[in-house]
């Protein structure tokens, strides 16, 4: 049985000039994030976003891979001329960019005789990487190291994630709980600093102004891997929010 | 008049630990890229989420405003515990993290009588920075060397822009221009790669699956400075589609 009681932190490497032109508005981040904390305990701790350049995707997968135990990528794996993702990161590890003889089935198989060359492009990968398989549209994801390629489109990379729990080791689960307040920040800041200072190590409680019926709030939320500092750290802030006689809102 | 030819390149630090939990989706990145290229003519070309730790801010701002003409930040420079990107970023440069007289004043004037301790800490700011009003809720933006801090808020962030204008030199528009058709990107993926060859330098043409209707298309993406190699390329890409009988879908 695998431990689960360490940190096991995570980078996401996005990578499409789509998402930094603003014509696409990323939806894999808060998708992964939450299937990686509640599946596998990971936390994502950093993300970027980089264009179709080779020479900025193999310097950010050098830096991300060196600072993280994991680096999940997402886009760039397709068959046109700007799906540069399994190129660059062969370079980036001295690897040969070469043909993944099982992709190269799975692919034929599935495209029968219409498998052409561009199809063909999707089977070419860094030597020596492990598939991911992709039950949508065949073409697969592929880990090299720690870096774990995935497609950009989100209903192909989502149908996925299933196959790659297997080289992902798991770490703490994260729970969180939030309070719903109707307050504004700066009447509670003060004891939250206080109360943040007491639970430093094990707790994180992060403030967000929310707004609602043309009246402002504040939703206060608790994380940590340990559940029993979570419970008494809400406690802390449930009492204090009572004592202000601050009220709490429900179904935000 | 300032001249408009020079590529002007940003990055954009999104400070905090909601986007990176998944708890909340960014907004900003599509609309700072979008209102930054059609006002400025500026182009982000990196963007990194963060963490709220003061090494990892300090680090990436630091690794950013160097390799950039401009880095915008959002988020982090509220009123509580984890509101910490100008404390960073004063430590990022070496200067003092202080009150700044104007601010204080608007700060002042907005509150009145319920002007406190948290609502002033919104004031304090690397010595020399220049504001950026905010006519939301008054807490100011602020400038430092080529690093614009702004609120993680999207609404309050969207009323703030048009009052950093005066703080950043236009660059050249990016033009931009899409044929959506009703094919598989493996199907034009050659001939796509042979005429992004032929526009190299001028003009960058990215290819985009979409799903309507149950069916597969690809958007066409061509993007370019240049009016004239961008409807050269529009035209090739065209002629291209109607000589493989591929059909052209509007309104996607």
């Amino acid at each position: 049985m695998v431990k689960k009681n360490k940190k096991k932190s995570c980078a996401i490497l996005i990578i499409g000039n789509e998402i930094l032109s603003g014509r696409t508005k990323d939806q894999n981040v808060s998708f992964l994030s939450s299937w990686l904390n509640s599946n596998l305990g990971i936390r994502i701790e950093e993300v970027r976003i980089v264009p179709d350049i080779e020479k900025t995707i193999i310097n950010s997968v050098l830096a991300l891979s060196k600072n993280f135990n994991y680096v999940l990528t997402t886009g760039g794996i397709g068959p046109t001329h700007d799906d540069i993702t399994a190129k660059s990161i062969s370079k980036a590890f001295n690897k040969k960019y070469s043909y993944n003889s099982e992709a190269l089935d799975i692919l034929k198989n599935y495209y029968g005789s219409k498998f052409n060359g561009p199809r063909k492009k999707m089977a070419k990968m860094p030597e020596s990487s492990k598939l991911i398989y992709n039950p949508s549209s065949a073409a697969p994801g592929f880990v090299i190291k720690n870096v774990i390629c995935l497609p950009g489109v989100p209903l192909i990379l989502k149908s996925m994630v299933h196959n790659l729990k297997k080289y992902l080791r798991p770490g703490a689960k994260i729970f969180s709980t939030s309070i719903n307040c109707q307050t504004v920040e700066s009447k509670i800041a003060i004891q939250l600093g206080i109360i943040q200072k007491k639970y430093k190590k094990f707790v994180e409680i992060g403030s967000y102004p929310f707004f609602r019926l043309g009246k402002i709030g504040v939703s206060i939320v608790i994380r940590s891997s340990k559940k029993r500092y979570l419970h008494s750290c809400h406690k802390d802030i449930i009492r204090f929010v009572k004592n202000k006689k601050i009220k709490i809102v429900r179904g935000v």
